[in-house]
């Protein structure tokens, strides 16, 4: 029908196709036949294009040669401009208009933003992208935006653990662990078949004070003999300075908050 | 610091930038200063992305002019690849091992696939698109991946009715509705100051029977003042055929299932 694409288009085309699919491979022959064009102008097109993603700090363009092979778009954040982005982001977790009763900071609202949920969950998903995880695990509600868009970056399914069963999925797994304020017996529940033994899973959350809700996911993985590979959060609270569990990434911290004077104090984790 | 950015090269970091952040209106100004080029060389790249997108079925670029004004994309949807989609999504669907216990389908596991929630909810917000919508409504847990996404097409928030309230928001709303059963009396509560008086509000969910969630959906918005502004579901269910609500957009229609033969007949909504 069309004779070949021009350049530009072809390279437009291709970046808009690359980066609506992070980590999932894309042939280097289904842009041929969609462009009419040689492979080898595809070739040259994709060494154009991961020059031009290095210069605007978009990501990277990973290349694998031979059967299955072909192009994915690796995202990665620009380091001065995730750390604007999270120091911005103190400023409005810090108004005083969202200290709540109890010494809870609300920012529920922030996560449900789309750009910001997408914007976090990629950052967060930049420290697991090498360890190619086969999903992402969650707990619900709040921690869900930015586990999808941290599963979207990294090209695998995100799975949520409930807090009440849902008996209509399925046979389940149930834990029970120490709450968050490490004073209470909880439970969590995940579809059994849900994640595969020996896949590869990260864990994301909004928030993190003791890590006991983290430490139920880790059973969770341990009952389905699931690998874990890392975990992520949004923000962690410095007190207990002690956590459950000792290895993880924390995009904030949250140093406190004084209900008196109504101060928040929370920065970019260092 | 760099001279001008050729052409190429920028149509396809404002291809990135635009495809990035649909609904929100980027400035010329913003590019040219980007790139060290005229507004006028930006203007004529502007052009040749929206023929482009037109031939690729990608969306559409919107250009404002005057202050405040500028440039802002338009996901929409190939019609027909958006229905090939859907058939093959049914295909799965109706996959035996889907048929849980009690008739009910299993098919949180792709709801949870970014790609395939991102695809899903940027199908719904092609219906509402023109409506301009203030934020996007959906029900906690399973219509949030494509509530988020539906949100993101939209260049709006999504905000989260919860069953149980969370008292570490501030004031809450809580209504009580006939569940989707019509057997029992259920509640839904909401963060008050979440949406605001007068705001245009899409409700979106991922499953309905008789719509009794979606009404009480709605009762939420009333109570808040807010103004109703489409109701769209990935799958809603023929029967009943009388709903408790009547003006919807449903993707996918679940004929029914057949326990003894275990056979799922869903199809694509006509």
């Amino acid at each position: 029908m069309n004779s070949h694409t021009k350049r530009t288009d072809r390279i437009g085309i291709m970046i808009k196709m690359l980066t609506d699919n992070p980590c999932k491979m894309l042939s280097l022959s289904s842009f041929s036949d969609l462009f009419s064009v040689a492979k080898s102008s595809v070739s040259e097109d994709i060494v154009h294009i991961k020059s031009l993603f290095k210069e605007y700090n978009i990501g990277d363009i990973d290349t694998v040669v031979g059967a299955g092979g072909g192009v994915r778009f690796i995202p990665s954040g620009n380091k001065a401009a995730d750390k604007s982005f999270l120091d911005s982001l103190c400023v409005e977790l810090s108004k005083e208009s969202r200290l709540m009763t109890g010494g809870f900071l609300y920012y529920s609202d922030l996560l449900f933003m789309p750009d910001v949920a997408k914007r976090l969950g990629y950052m967060l998903a930049g420290n697991f992208m090498s360890r190619q995880p086969d999903a992402v695990l969650t707990m619900e509600t709040m921690g869900i935006p930015i586990a999808l868009m941290t599963a979207q970056a990294l090209g695998c399914p995100l799975v949520t653990a409930r807090k009440q069963p849902k008996l209509t999925e399925g046979p389940i797994i149930t834990i029970s662990y120490t709450s968050e304020s490490g004073k209470k017996l909880e439970s969590m529940s995940i579809v059994k078949h849900s994640i595969k033994k020996g896949q590869k899973v990260v864990i994301i959350d909004d928030f993190m004070r003791s890590g006991g809700t983290i430490k139920g996911m880790l059973r969770l993985l341990e009952e389905m003999e699931a690998v874990h590979t890392g975990t992520g959060v949004l923000i962690s609270s410095a007190v207990p300075e002690r956590k459950v569990i000792t290895d993880y990434v924390s995009l904030l911290t949250l140093d406190g908050v004084d209900e008196q004077t109504k101060k928040i104090h929370i920065r970019t984790t260092e």
